[in-house]
């Protein structure tokens, strides 16, 4: 296991058949690997999983031992597929119960009559698990050991995340920096390995694109290290001059 | 192992530092996992990977014996940082070296001066794979087994997959059935969860959305049984009517 040298990273679980349809498009992954990003964590793994207690279980077990953080998005409201908080329950050994401050949360939020079984239903969450906050629409998100369970709907996880922010412990921001030429990637491989294989602690990532009918390559630079970011810039881009390569307005 | 009762699903690996960074919003996830309903293929499991070999080699082990398919984005182009061909390579013990007819195709698409060696690269596989054909910029994907190894850009993916149905061996279509209702989720859960018990097998989904100032909620029904998904339809169309739930026009 690599438990014992967790690093500062960060895995996202998709919990939702919707997305595995291609229903629905997710865009929490993005959002929530941004929101790592300026905490100085690395979002290393991503998966995408079924609304099945089995395949949930086994993703959770083997990413919280692999991962310092796992944030699930999904299944955590008040229908039959959601299944997020038994599963969880399970994962952990723990019961699956009323928790009381959840409990006293929806019930302040809702009106007496509103307190439906279906809403009464997202209070139950593993036992022990703290709570997090939903500013949007009351039914909290909660935490296991370092597993963090999010609602799927975009605007309610946003909201949510907010409060998290003291709770994580980042490492040095990762600063990036991107470099846009109109080139074709084939032309600078080489030269960009030479930079990668001279920079050993910046990322460097070469991304093709098409845009306004230009054909051009985004060459993104990544590091925790600000230092060495600007050096890898400055001579990448000085080496794109000296080719007469047209470095062009970043998106 | 699940590999002796494998069912027809499949499973998609996004390869890309890009996409866990955030910089880049994967939307070739959705578009395959339609183009798999087409063909009557559930895809079961999503994962986004490091551009880092070991990342990618174990992730491709696990899979392939799990699942039918395995079709894998991103990671082919010409650059240090696309090692998608030698990870494929190593998860089956086979040698990455140059493929005849994949140089050719390449030697054709390009000028004599243009054939660089980052486009040579380009042709160089696992060895004894098959050649998925690029319609769109010369560079071919490739099969091992049961993986296909697709690139990144969304463009030139969508152009490549086409040609790949007649390889795919799929099951009965996938139908899926959307009610949008102006309601909420916590009202609907009980009799959802009642109609799910009685249709076992139709997938019964509830996803709420905001939409134009309105709260609502889309249930979704999803069957390879024409039958069942119109009856189970039908019997919750005439329940939500009853109730006098209004049904909205579905987006």
């Amino acid at each position: 296991m690599e438990k014992a040298n967790k690093k500062i990273n960060a895995s996202i679980v998709v919990i939702g058949n919707e997305i595995l349809s291609g229903r629905t498009q997710d865009v929490n992954v993005s959002f929530l690997s941004k929101w790592f990003n300026d905490l100085g964590i690395r979002v290393s793994e991503v998966r995408i999983v079924e609304d099945k207690e089995e395949s949930i279980v086994n993703c959770v077990i083997e990413l919280k031992n692999k991962y310092k953080y796992v944030f699930t998005t999904g299944g955590i409201g008040p229908t039959h597929d959601d299944i997020t908080s038994k599963s969880i329950a399970k994962a952990f050994g723990l019961k699956y119960d009323f928790h009381e401050e959840a409990y006293d949360i929806l019930e302040k939020y809702y009106k007496p009559k509103e307190f439906s079984e279906g809403r009464k239903k997202m209070a139950k969450i593993p036992k022990g698990a703290k709570l997090i906050y939903n500013p949007s629409s009351g039914a909290p998100g909660f935490i296991v050991e370092n597993v963090y369970c999010l609602p799927g709907v975009p605007a309610i996880l946003k909201s949510m995340v907010s409060g998290l922010q003291n709770k994580i412990i980042g490492g040095k921001k990762i600063i990036s920096e991107t470099i846009s030429i109109q080139s074709i990637e084939s032309e600078i491989a080489k030269p960009l390995e030479e930079f990668q294989n001279q920079f050993k602690n910046v990322e460097i990532g070469s991304y093709p694109f098409f845009r306004l009918g230009k054909i051009g390559v985004s060459v993104v630079i990544r590091s925790t290290e600000k230092k060495q970011i600007d050096e890898c810039h400055k001579q990448i881009v000085s080496f794109f001059k000296k080719k007469k390569i047209q470095i062009m307005k970043t998106q």
